[in-house]
């Protein structure tokens, strides 16, 4: 095992009804708040008027942020932080999936250290405070919820970066699974791709952390088994809970400890198709993830098969990608790039970026050769 | 699943040399420092030394409380607490076992709320605030240096009492592994029956939770994996390593959520024996799970099939018990009671304080009549 810290200081507030206890929460905090989410479904479906009641119940004054976009743009951050500044925020609320709690994260930065976002997230600026920040998760998929990371992209610089700091953990994270009931089946899929994928950049991260695998392996098969049912079921709130929860713990820490850090080359593969395409981020890891394992099947196939035999009983790293891409199958996710109306004419587009943003895992690196035989492996 | 709050503040430092961190993150909390600790092993294998000496080099005034007993006394708090307020410490420093951290939390908690410990312990006062809490641990076993739980006893009220409060919670936990090469077998291995035997108390709590019912046969998996390897190779780091991180995660929020309480009557039965007996908490443990599931084989078969399956691929409660029986063996710790020299001459004695002090677990009631049945199971 590696020397690690372990350290969240989130409190999460999980189960039917507990955005009740939201306004008293956040109050706490101050009186003039940054109330941050997207466009449609979170207003569509009335949780908007439950927050935004909770907050002026509360005697806050509360300035809006809308509109924030899937695989979310750094333009909206700064737009955000300015509205921050301005109303003299002295806490975000975000209510939304990944995209809105992300860029929330940041926004909390830019207005507590006078910032921009983007020198935050490629490093230039080194904040040093943030404001609370406050999370309503709708749906179950980053786990953002309850850690330091943020991913945001910058459609000038052709970059989908991930940035972390201890900074950007929630103060509070209200999940209720009855908010995430009307997510569709496709995106409801990709978020439990998504979770799936953190578990395994983590089992695929450097260092020997039995207990770390241990919880790896009981988080994708609370998966495998609650996933088929929720597709099926969405409005059932046993299984819409334990997705949410499965998704939370697939990105805490958990699976982390004992490990000096994660791989990580997959997102990056992921980053750059949802980048090119918008594709949904759980997409491109399920067609990513069989690409990658079989790169990587002849240059670690001991623990390719260490995975596959503790989660399907199987031997070898060949049989190991098989289950792995029925697992994804199952899920009714994407495994070819094909499937998401890519064809070979884009592959010059995808290799060329990748090289350009020099595409990588932490732990296994790839190489431009590698680049190419992934986009081949993915098409 | 139940509605739940996720909530753990401490932030542990875990590994090799990570003392060697105290003095700069205790001296952020002040200047005054009252540390605790047991009598002999911490002083006698250096440790002492090296906490000690991270405090006076941080700058700080170190008063000293030591002779925290195993199994400790609600008195040696009432001391230790007269004395930090006399030195009007600003935080508490801990190294030890569970005694010397438990202590140390009422200890804490006395000196900022101006209480007596017996009346927080009872629930008579109600304390409001602490002042920080940095532990260092010596022992793999309670769990107590990541959650807000204090186990004490008081000879006169003949009561071996636990308490929680979120305040408990430690600041920091300094999780060294080498600070646990020298514990003695007998010890190791009741820590080893104690981290199992909190995993099974909230494996047999209120709520239905399935991810935190995997998470509870990883960690007892592991436990069962390194138990009897740490055994034979003592300086062994990984399997002292593994063996703490296991034990910390047994009882530090994880194996709970989604859960209602776990059940904890077989802490109770333990508490009674250690009480009477000065046992060592893990050996009572041991001795009172196969006699609690032996009871509840007829009341809870499917539960207890249900644990059985999954550890050890079983399908009857008789043959679950029996695996939990060669469990606690192959650990080397006692399974009966005439095993620490306690015979049927001693049967009154106990059934009595356990009327006397109401023994019951949470979930699963025990009345007066179980009482005597279980202390005929454990002779």
């Amino acid at each position: 095992m590696e020397n690690f810290i372990a350290h969240n200081p989130t409190k999460v507030h999980f189960g039917r009804g507990v955005v009740n206890d939201l306004g008293k929460a956040a109050s706490r905090y101050g009186n003039r708040v940054l109330f941050m989410y997207g466009k449609g479904s979170a207003v569509k479906n009335g949780y908007y008027d439950q927050v935004k009641k909770q907050l002026t119940g509360a005697g806050m004054q509360v300035a809006e942020y809308s509109g924030i976009k899937p695989n979310p743009v750094i333009d909206d951050v700064e737009k955000a932080a300015d509205l921050g500044r301005r109303e003299r925020s002295e806490l975000v609320v975000a209510l939304g999936g990944g995209s809105v709690i992300d860029s929330a994260k940041i926004t909390a930065l830019c207005i507590a250290n006078d910032m921009k976002g983007w020198d935050i997230m490629t490093g230039t600026a080194e904040p040093v405070k943030t404001i609370p920040l406050i999370a309503v998760l709708t749906l179950a998929a980053t786990g953002t919820e309850m850690n330091g990371s943020a991913v945001v992209q910058n459609p000038e610089t052709r970059e989908k970066l991930g940035y972390w700091n201890p900074l950007n953990f929630p103060a509070h994270s209200f999940l209720d699974p009855e908010y995430t009931y009307t997510v569709p089946e496709d995106y409801t899929a990709y978020g439990i791709a998504d979770l799936i994928a953190h578990c395994l950049e983590n089992f695929f991260g450097k260092g020997d952390a039995p207990l770390s695998d241990r919880f790896i392996y009981s988080i994708i098969q609370e998966a495998l088994e609650v996933g088929p049912l929720v597709l099926k079921h969405p409005r059932n709130y046993e299984y819409r809970a334990r997705i949410m929860w499965a998704a939370t713990n697939a990105l805490n820490g958990l699976t982390q400890q004992g490990k000096a850090y994660g791989d990580w080359g997959v997102h990056a593969i992921g980053h750059t198709l949802s980048f090119l395409y918008d594709t949904p981020h759980g997409a491109t890891l399920s067609i990513a993830y069989p690409a990658w394992l079989k790169l990587h099947a002849g240059r670690i196939p001991e623990r390719i098969t260490t995975l596959g035999n503790n989660l399907f009983g199987v031997n070898t790293p060949a049989r190991t990608i098989e289950e792995v891409r029925k697992m994804f199958s199952r899920l009714r996710c994407p495994l070819h790039l094909s499937d998401i109306g890519i064809d070979n004419s884009h592959k010059t587009q995808i290799v060329n970026l990748m090289h350009a943003n020099r595409v990588t895992g932490r732990n296994y690196e790839l190489s431009n050769a590698d680049h190419l035989k992934l986009v081949n492996y993915m098409m």
